[in-house]
């Protein structure tokens, strides 16, 4: 845009772009419902509304007839004038996602992550990426933005993504530039936690929270912060690595550890670990474990309780620095939220006057793919609209 | 006020504004200067700058002769449009400061805190408030706004101030109406820590820091966190409590510790309880033991680095959760960084791979009472400018 404070296109520019947030979040409305929202004058929103339609923003959407008035036609942002590409690359699964500008999904893709090398996870994505886009009936030009979660880091100055220990060889250099040549698209990569919190904030439990908090327990330990509507993501975007919660005391000696001690602690493999020191045997997974649990077997349920009170731990020591007003437990581990909630209430009870509301997730495995389309979204939509409305 | 976004009014009002600002940031500047780092007219900018002038929110500066140009007359905003009034309630230290609007402060008190019951405090504090404002030369109405800094949380819906287990009392009712009546002023109640941050950030180690965190470290334990320049307050204004960081692992039973289970493991007593533990008789003060460890004490260096190990449990867990780029150590105890600084990066390398910068404070034992003044003076600056333009 040009950079002359108060010239006339910069302000014609700048109603175009209010009247189409104002549709994308009221919903349709008419000519003369946007000037008086917007306190423009009715030739002013007429002539935005021309130019939004003449560049493919916007569409008609029907007509309404107030009381006593003239029909009046009602116009909405056009879902068609640009689509993302969101991208999960976990541990355990691929999942894939197209949307169109309102967010919609139009197709997708999940699979098990079968990747035995880094290079082949991620020649797996870029596959499965380009499944969902011609499913969705697209040529890959019309993809305006993709983003990708990830365990770890994503380092912009040397193209890495770092801490990924539970995705080996993820820490590569050129995986990232390899997705973003192969799928010819621009691409950013973000942590799966942060993807899910914002996941979860817009689609599912996070709606109208003023701090919200997500845990991702699953194969590993993450957590993303929502702060009024927009993602925390700390001095480096390292915010949220609560894998590395220090809840054992100081160690004795020795190195930094890879793996934080508090993943070690909580994730996937220390349930199996805990049910077994319990006494339960045969081949175990976390999955069986809470199954077990249910059933209603002792030595699962001791397994269970423990992990809850571990977790307790972890929204106390979020509480104490963050004063969040909504926790949620998301990922594989989250997802059995009915047998953890009770253990983590009442330990949490007993560790500190501050106590968040604590609720599963509700989008569930999804959340780090919603995550990425709304990411997506939000880089994608301003860039559509300076394109179609050229001035890229 | 007026509410229609682009009438003459508000934007001329939005000029004054701007330019006020400018002044305020950048320094004493011409019309011409002020014109080109705008981008408004000269005539703009001379109409506004006489409207501030006859409202008293500007005044001349000196002049300036560029290369060869005509001598410029250099404008300045005029500190003495308005004053404010900082407190810092301590449980040792009463300290009371009266700034003009450019943050100079030209009258302060600091005495012990030597009230028995919290009305006493309260009224110490009244009194000490009333020595600042006379002392400054001022009537009590020139003072705009007034920021009190205590231990807790203060609850703006019951006017109660919470968790301030260090002051006995200080949750009473009442006591905030009473300091608001005596003074006869706008009055705003924050969390000691909180400030102290603010006032690192903006008159010491803090400046420039992305995310910044202080932990103020003294009779109690308490963290502010400053994220981008804005003091970072959580859902309900109480991040930063990490005294209840619980770093022991779960307790085995019963109900909620009224005080911080980490507090009561790194605070001023702590250092004292574990000096007499580790063989240090006589009467002991943490300053006594820091000076003893100083001149190479044994038990009183065994002290110090044990609490130094504990302090870095505080910030690997901060550090998780925040991804800070510099953490300040304050306070009593966090004056000691000399000796602590060491121990806690040793630890905190052993713990996390995440390390961010620790660092001592710079403003020191001042750090709440310039809070307290940065915070009024964010309140007042607006206040004045809308007073005195005539849209209050």
């Amino acid at each position: 845009m040009d950079e002359q404070p108060w010239s006339r296109r910069r302000l014609r520019s700048n109603n175009e772009w209010l009247l189409l947030e104002r549709l994308r979040r009221a919903g349709p409305a008419s000519r003369a419902q946007l000037a008086r929202d917007s306190g423009l004058s009715k030739p002013t929103v007429s002539s935005a509304l021309a130019a939004l339609e003449t560049a493919g923003l916007v569409r008609e959407a029907g007509t309404h007839t107030p009381g006593r008035g003239r029909v009046a036609v009602l116009y909405e942002p056009d879902p068609a004038a640009g689509y993302v590409l969101g991208v999960d690359i976990g541990r355990v699964r691929l999942r894939t996602a197209v949307a169109d500008l309102s967010g919609t999904v139009i197709a997708r893709t999940d699979q098990r992550n079968r990747g035995r090398s880094a290079t082949s996870v991620a020649d797996a994505a870029i596959e499965a990426a380009g499944r969902s886009v011609a499913a969705a009936g697209l040529h890959p030009a019309q993809v305006v933005h993709a983003a990708v979660g990830t365990p770890g880091v994503f380092d912009p100055h040397t193209g890495r993504v770092r801490y990924a220990v539970n995705l080996p060889g993820w820490g590569r250099p050129g995986l990232v530039a390899r997705m973003r040549e192969r799928l010819d698209v621009t691409l950013s990569v973000h942590n799966d936690a942060n993807l899910a919190a914002l996941g979860e904030y817009a689609f599912g439990a996070g709606a109208g929270s003023r701090l919200f908090v997500y845990v991702l327990i699953g194969t590993g330990l993450g957590m993303g912060v929502v702060a009024g509507g927009e993602l925390f993501g700390g001095a480096h975007g390292a915010a949220g690595e609560i894998g590395f919660l220090p809840l054992d005391g100081p160690p004795a000696s020795g190195a930094a550890p890879r793996r934080g001690i508090l993943e070690s602690a909580v994730s996937a493999d220390a349930v199996v670990t805990a049910a077994r020191a319990l006494g339960m045997a045969g081949p175990l997974t976390a999955r069986r474990v809470f199954a077990a649990a249910r059933a209603g077997r002792a030595p699962a349920a001791a397994a269970v309780r423990q992990e809850g009170e571990r977790l307790a731990l972890v929204v106390a020591s979020v509480t104490a620095v963050l004063d969040p007003d909504l926790v949620v437990l998301g990922g594989g581990i989250g997802r059995n939220a009915d047998l953890l909630l009770a253990p983590v209430s009442e330990t949490v009870h007993r560790l500190t006057p501050f106590r968040p509301r604590v609720a599963p997730s509700e989008v569930g495995e999804d959340a780090v793919l919603l995550g990425a389309v709304t990411t997506a979204l939000r880089v994608a939509r301003p860039q559509v609209f300076e394109r179609r409305t050229g001035r890229a």
